[in-house]
């Protein structure tokens, strides 16, 4: 691990790590925000985020405003990149020129296809590498085993797929617009066939719609959705959570915000309380 | 004025509008946040931020976190960009290829030195054509005459003496990391050559430090400097300003952070702080 970037922040500090990802087969950079209750030696949890389409660890940790909350709360936040990552092309790393394929839209999953299969493996990086690497890196600043889970967009896909295909292993979930049925909206049909081919079977298993009905953890789920986000109606279609929730009897809290975007400017005006929320799940 | 974003936040609205500056002789984009008590039709005072240099007007809209103060203590935010610009080269706007240097340095004085005399003319277009602007176009939502002025670097620079130099027209002033004495440094004395050449009468009447010593008003300045800023020894100097004011008897009150630096991580955690005290005085 080697540290990039680190600016004092609310009283703790905002920090950029980069390190050499043996799940992913490249270097691999992620935000870590301690809080001041960590500088002073106390053990924290650890809220990790993941983001959406095209974002880098940079855009959660300086457009959310979460180092105010996380102050606060006394949560440390891991922000990692979105995917593997390959600038100058020496690392084999694939990509696609597209902004919904490839590097920047790795979909929180171990693709099965080539010529993703080698390097696409972020499921792997984000519930087993990420969290023994912040664990063991940060020992006397960590919480071992005190995780919760949120994430914007394809990283709110990210976190309710991941927390519920790994029960136990995140205290708390959340997300705001999260794409909840890959399987049925263009996104998520886009990269799930490149990834994972067409087996229906496999797309499921990393469809958030589809996991409710068979969870075996009825872990609470919060979700943030603005109406007025430009995707609402043909990417992430929150309804269908809500519906999948409520036949399962799986606890959901949807809030539906008028007149909010897709942007941070929404996030950032509900992420206090999603970062109370987990706070509070990982007292517990 | 032609509105080219807007975003629903902290129940307010972030929006950024572009019009044809007269003043600076080419279109011009500033930044204006609306709380909810404007968007409810109760007038409010405008706050406006001067950014540092190389920013636009979006720097301090997306990584400052302005909006949640702003909300809460009813202020509308008004964010220009930091000089006039031409990004297609057809406007005759000069420029030069340092960053520190022509679009995106302005500032925030009336070059009298070519190339740069006719469109490099911040100064009127921050005291002069904005606020007549904004109080026109938000007529309703504006408190008339209500105003208050903070900035960071540059712009730190150019709150204060802007607010110096026109006793009367801020109720407040307030800046972050601001280069206090221009006329002593690398970063300044770059600029005020090029802009207003050799003459070291006119270089004092846009220097801080120089302008304490005969300010007519007494207004108080808040500043908050971080001790890990790396332009603090070179291009900042805080300690003139508070010899400067000593001197003079002019109320400063000068908060040096340990371990902040340069930063929006720095400008986002005093931010708070800030916008309470401007609101406080505009309340008066």
């Amino acid at each position: 691990m080697e540290r990039v970037e680190q600016h004092a922040s609310f009283g703790g500090r905002q920090e950029v790590w980069q390190h050499a990802s043996t799940t992913l087969g490249c270097p691999m950079k992620l935000g870590v925000y301690l809080p001041p209750a960590a500088l002073a030696g106390q053990p924290c949890p650890v809220l990790y985020w993941l983001s959406g389409l095209t974002c880098t660890e940079q855009n959660f940790i300086t457009k959310s405003g979460v180092q105010a909350h996380a102050a606060q709360h006394g949560l440390i936040v891991v922000a990692p990149d979105t995917s593997p990552r390959d600038p100058a092309g020496t690392l084999g790393v694939p990509n696609d020129a597209a902004y919904d394929l490839g590097q920047g839209a790795g979909f929180y999953l171990n693709a099965t296809q080539a010529p993703w299969a080698t390097h696409f493996r972020m499921e792997d990086y984000v519930v087993q590498e990420l969290p023994a690497l912040v664990e063991s890196h940060f020992a006397g600043q960590v919480q071992p085993g005190r995780r919760a889970l949120s994430g914007h967009s394809m990283g709110g896909h990210g976190a309710l797929t991941l927390a519920l295909r790994h029960p136990g292993r995140f205290a708390s979930v959340s997300a705001f617009s999260p794409i909840v049925a890959p399987s049925q909206v263009p996104w998520g049909q886009k990269a799930f066939t490149a990834y994972l081919g067409d087996d229906p079977a496999a797309w499921a298993a990393h469809d958030a719609v589809a996991l409710i009905a068979k969870a075996q953890e009825r872990l609470p789920l919060l979700v943030d959705q603005g109406e007025a986000d430009e995707f609402l109606a043909t990417q992430l279609r929150p309804e269908l959570l809500e519906a999948a929730c409520a036949a399962a009897g799986h606890p959901l809290t949807l809030r539906r915000h008028a007149g909010y975007d897709h942007s941070y400017y929404f996030i950032a005006s509900f992420l206090g309380e999603h970062v109370a929320w987990h706070a509070q799940a990982l007292k517990g």
